[in-house]
Order: C-alpha cells, then structure tokens, then sequence
C-alpha cells in the first residue's frame, strides 16, 4: 500500500465562515468535492446549515462512503487541537507557496492533514497555526477549485478510481448518454 | 512551444443553466476557474447576471489577463457554430468516460476546444453533439471543481504559472501571511 492510499480517511477539510443561505450552494460543493476527492471529514467552522448537511447525507446514502461531519465548532480550538493531536494543518490561499513547491513534503508525511479552506476573508491565525500555507495558483479563483486540485495533487490523480463503500447507484462511464446501476 | 502553450487562448467555456440569484456565486467561480486555469472566454447561456459580469470584470480590472464574455446566447447555437467553424466540444459530465482516457486526445487536437458545464441537469442535446463527454470521477461534486481539474490536466498543471497580462496586483508567494505588489 502506497502513502497516497495510507493517506485515506486521514483527511479532514475546514471550512471557514461559512454564511448560510448566500454561501450554502458554494460549502455544497466544498463537502461533495471533499468526498469525491478522497477526505474524509468536513468540519464546518461556526454554524451549521441544514441545507449543506442535507446535500452531503443525500450522496453518502446514494453514492456511498463515509463522512465524519461536524457543524459549528470553533476552528481556532480545531487546529489547535487537530495539532495536539499530531495531525498537521494545510490551509489553501491565494497568499501561499506554489502548490507544487510543498506537495512533497505534505504527501509524505504520514500525518493526519486538516485542509482549511475560507470563505472571503480568513484570520491571520490560521496563515499563522497553518503548518502549510499552499497556493494552488497566486490567482483570484475558488475554494472548491483549490480544494480539488490540491486533493487530486495529494492522491496523486488515483482518487478519482476510489470505491465507495455502500453505494446503491454506481456509473458505467459511457461516451453518450447515462448509464447508472443499482 | 508546446501544444500545452499552442491551446492557451482557445478554450472557452460556456455554462449552461445559469439561474441569476440562485447561482451566482458558484458560476462566478466557474468564470474565474475559467480565467485562472488558463481558458480565455467565457459564454453564459440563456440569461445574463451583472453578479457574475461584475465580479470577473473586476478581477480581470486588478489581476490583468483577457477573457471573451458573451452572455444570453443560445447554447445549442453556440455548440453548433463551434464545430462549423472547426472547433471541437467537451461536456464536462459526472456520466462521461473518465479524464485520463481521453485527455490524451483531447490535448493533442490542435481545435479550439469548447468546454460545456452544466447547472443542475443538462440537456440531451449536448450529451450527443459533444465531441467528448468526460468525467472528473464519476461521482457527484462540483463542475466548478470539474472544470479546475479538467484545465489543469489539459495543460498539464502550467497553467498554474501563466502571466497575466496588464495586472495592476501580483502576488509573491509566502510560507506565512500576505504580499501583494503593484
């Protein structure tokens, strides 16, 4: 078994300030990109939203896999925990080191990896806790992007071959049209 | 110069299903993956959003680089005069053939290549008239998610590097906290 397989199920996602309502079509994505992409915990940062957790136990039941999920928790006491714990923090911004540049180190390491993503505008704190600050870019984009290429440059591409355990629905991969079995 | 390099500058991506209010912050992410990632234009289909307009103009205004911005086209049109005028079509689709089989095709065609990602459903029509129907894993998550790791594997992750012509802001990349230069 690889690291990159090792690495399954010791990957937490952060989300930061998350707003409900305005943000809760974006912090989908977050938590769905999260699962498809091989984390495994999606931790929201504050407050929960029902609508999120509703879409993200809606693919869990259909398409399979766990997730540990937690709402409204404090994300400084989170990273200081995850830490003391002996997990390692990578928080994704615009601000950081080219993603290629620190890819290395973070996937060979074989801590436990809590990914924080923002919303608009993060404390300094975690630039400060974060034992990672990773550009995937030095570009204006998305969080969901940055989430996806990051995990797809952790996994080294292979999680997009994961199984997920459980699944009632499964895609045969077709050149036109859907084809979906149970 | 590579084929990488040859493609910057043709290919578009034309987002379908746009509904204003509802969808504006995950399509405004779709327009900005489009920038950062290396496509240069950007079609709404159907509707127009000043939301969406605003907030890549904006970026394009501070962070530099060209995009082509049409918006209440008609979609079926638009694929349809795309492959008259010799380009090709990639429906970014949970129910296509998986991105690392056909990458390879897809990348080394020299055609503008035109990128189709959907809101919630897509219709017949683009399943069939695609070139190229491609999953970034088969699994439910995110196109702007799908659209991020599509780009970034047709230009083989260089894309991360691009200049953006005419920035007012760049950013030097930190291990810990933020500078931004003029």
């Amino acid at each position: 078994m690889g690291l990159a397989e090792a690495l399954y199920g010791r990957v937490y996602v952060l989300r930061l300030g998350h707003r409900p309502g305005r943000d809760k079509r974006v912090t989908t994505h977050v938590a769905l990109v999260a699962r498809a992409f091989g984390a495994n915990g999606l931790i929201l940062e504050g407050v929960c939203d029902e609508a999120v957790e509703g879409s993200l136990l809606k693919v869990l039941d259909r398409w399979g896999g766990r997730m540990h999920y937690e709402c409204g928790v404090s994300g400084r006491s989170y990273v200081r925990e995850w830490k003391r714990a002996g997990g390692e923090v990578v928080h994704l911004t615009m601000y950081g080191l080219p993603v290629d540049e620190v890819i290395g180190a973070i996937a060979s390491s074989p801590k436990p990896k809590l990914v924080v993503v923002g919303a608009e505008k993060v404390e300094r704190f975690y630039y400060e806790e974060a034992d990672y600050n990773v550009a995937v870019g030095n570009q204006p984009h998305s969080e969901v992007a940055a989430l996806a290429v990051f995990l797809d440059r952790l996994f080294k591409g292979r999680e997009l071959y994961q199984h997920f355990e459980g699944a009632k629905l499964r895609i045969i991969p077709q050149p036109r049209g859907k084809k979906v079995v149970r």
